[in-house]
């Protein structure tokens, strides 16, 4: 068994492989990767070769993830675990958002093979989660999780490729697809990623257990009212659109300032006709709330909307929306959860669980097995950035809280 | 003398006239008359027409505005009175804004003659006013107020043409424009215009007497926070651009609500990277700031900036702002304007006085010669617009005023 001493090495390797990896890129200088792009390619060689390194058989599937499946003392187990997260990115993204979940599952696997895990364990890199290419995310873990909508074959990018001609094009049949879908002998599913937000910095934490993926309400709302001369109109006379947004908009920190764990955004304002000298028309402003209790965030929406409605009356406007997404919230399976959390404070950590305020390939695999996530913290809470890092202490916790989660599950399966 | 039941139908003919001219557009449909192109060939033919019919001496200007001259009793009296307002239009306009105190100044030139006014009396319909093709307004009034600075000749069109050019192709010598400047001889300019506003219709009345054109501070004001994702930042650890801009918008809107004759307009805003599910970074907003007192302007915009530093530093924002235009109040010639007033009261009419926040040709030939500006209710406060209108009752009141006006310049001159 590695000695916790050359875990730090471990981490550092972990690290250095996750730079490595970005150098496969779109845009030289920048790291940019969408699904299927060339650099997939060169990023799938190199994961390739380390997984058959760890004695892994690999293979490309139908929607593009790599997989690779480690088989116990040679024979297949009754039951497998399945490892990993996304490689494709954001344009001129970082470095470890996805990447390190699946360059982490690899070292689990390393790890496993010295406890001599009673389970198979399937590493996979997903095709796609970011959406970027297409539009749409999750087309490698939807396929996973057997729901893969064909309809999404025929999705454009902006060079009009289809889904189904790049998948061609990267060598794969489109209609086996739904043999891509996950082996019936998985028992669980495990994600590690970076947390992409501040909240572990600000707790001075190095890991989380995720209890869940927050539920999400996205809505556009407009707001109408007079287009107006900012001369000649008095305050009175005036039905100012973007005075009505603003008073909204604070409203909506404020419900969400004084709601726990509720998180709130006005992200996007357009307002017409948008010129200094005219009173504003209309506003149109969009929402994004989210709470890992949909009630919570069901009852913020309604609320906001009602707030919208009364401001409107008040100043002679009128507020017209539209929901754009009411996705409900996805809980963690609580058993897996509770081992990160157990193994975590083994590991002399605090055994903090929080929910995640994004989404992930996690989220879309939890529909189809029991599914944990690990969160590593996000050092100044950046992402989707090139300054995006981790730190290597934070990757040691989680190669220790890894060893401590695959204990359990041996434990568990003897 | 003209009887008073006859103003009823010359205020009916005035009002169709300006329909008439309305027809003489660039753009079949629409009123669209900019600054030198061919409708104004025709609006200036019809207003020749007009002039000689009043006996008046016609000739277009350097600076393109035409000009007609009417000397009372055939020989040059020592005092010129001008009148007039601007025949170009902004794209898809109304019939009346500019054109109505072209045409009732020719109704006042026929009730000059009537009354034997001993004093000249010279009508222009200014070139440009609007700003529309050059992007720089007043360019006829400048030129009469001998306030034309000849660098204004190199601005271009959207079609690159130079307002030199432009000058040259309708027949003009732009070295000429400092003879445009108007008479030693004028003691008095007065433009009679629409309103422009409502609040002439919220008072029910017809004209007013403008005390003056409002001041103007015109700056933009951007606030700079952190852009971060929507789903995973806690509201206390945000630093949204726009919620500091919304607070700030509402504090304008606050200010003005309670400063007696302050109108406020944020009229402009760009987020950036408006995107729903991103926090925004930045929001760049407009501060379009008017009032009749220069003092109470400049407080205004003083203690809201000093708001904006105060809503940044508690959110950890910054916010920048420059100013792009810092324009002092013009207040009209107090001695025509009670001229105005009393000459309303002579005809029944309340004696209402009000400030125009809009800018008008008035603004620079006050700098000039003793001016006055008569304003007209506009129904619904509508103007820039098809639907821009004006109510026959309130013409007729414009020529009844009108009479009275030059009656108490024609006393004080004899």
């Amino acid at each position: 068994m590695t000695p916790d001493g050359a875990m730090k090495e471990r981490a550092a390797r972990v690290i250095a492989e996750c730079r490595q990896i970005a150098t496969f890129t779109e845009e030289p200088g920048r790291i940019t990767r969408r699904f299927l792009t060339p650099p997939v390619r060169d990023v799938y060689a190199h994961l390739s070769q380390r997984m058959r390194a760890l004695g892994m058989a690999v293979h490309v599937d139908a929607a593009g993830n790599l997989r690779g499946l480690w088989q116990a003392g040679g024979k297949e187990p009754r039951k497998r675990l399945m490892l990993g997260s996304h490689i494709d990115t954001v344009p001129d993204a970082g470095a470890f958002d996805g990447v390190l979940g699946v360059v982490l599952g690899l070292q689990w696997v390393a790890l496993a093979q010295e406890i001599n895990l009673p389970l198979a364990i399937e590493v996979i890199a997903f095709s796609e989660e970011e959406g970027v290419r297409f539009g749409v995310p999750f087309i490698g873990s939807r396929a996973v999780a057997g729901r893969f909508d064909p309809s999404l074959l025929a999705l454009k990018d902006a060079d009009g490729v289809t889904v189904e001609s790049a998948l061609r094009a990267f060598g794969l049949d489109p209609a086996k697809i739904p043999d891509a879908v996950l082996d019936p002998a998985t028992v669980a599913f495990v994600e590690i990623h970076i947390e992409q937000g501040p909240l572990l910095e600000a707790e001075d934490l190095s890991l989380a257990a995720v209890t869940g993926i927050v539920g999400q309400t996205r809505l556009d709302l407009k707001f109408s009212g007079q287009a107006n001369h900012a001369g000649t109109t008095p305050m009175r006379l005036r039905h100012d659109a973007l005075a009505g947004a603003a008073e909204w908009i604070s409203s909506v920190e404020s419900l969400a300032l004084t709601t726990d764990s509720l998180v709130a955004t006005v992200g996007k304002a357009l307002v017409e006709p948008n010129a200094g000298n005219v009173i504003p028309g209309s506003a149109q402003v969009s929402l994004d709330l989210r709470h890992a209790n949909d009630s919570v965030r069901i009852a913020a929406a309604e609320a906001l909307l009602q707030q919208a409605s009364a401001i409107s009356a008040r100043r002679g406007l009128t507020a017209a929306w539209n929901y754009k997404m009411n996705q409900p919230a996805v809980p963690m399976d609580e058993r897996l959860t509770a081992f990160l959390a157990e193994s975590m404070e083994s590991a002399g950590l605090p055994a903090k669980r929080m929910a995640s305020g994004a989404g992930h390939d996690a989220m879309v695999m939890a529909a189809a097995v029991p599914t944990a996530m690990l969160f590593l913290r996000s050092p100044g809470g950046i992402s989707h950035h090139p300054d995006e890092s981790v730190r290597e202490p934070d990757v040691e916790a989680a190669l220790l809280a890894g060893r401590g989660f695959l204990e359990r599950l041996a434990a568990e399966s003897r």
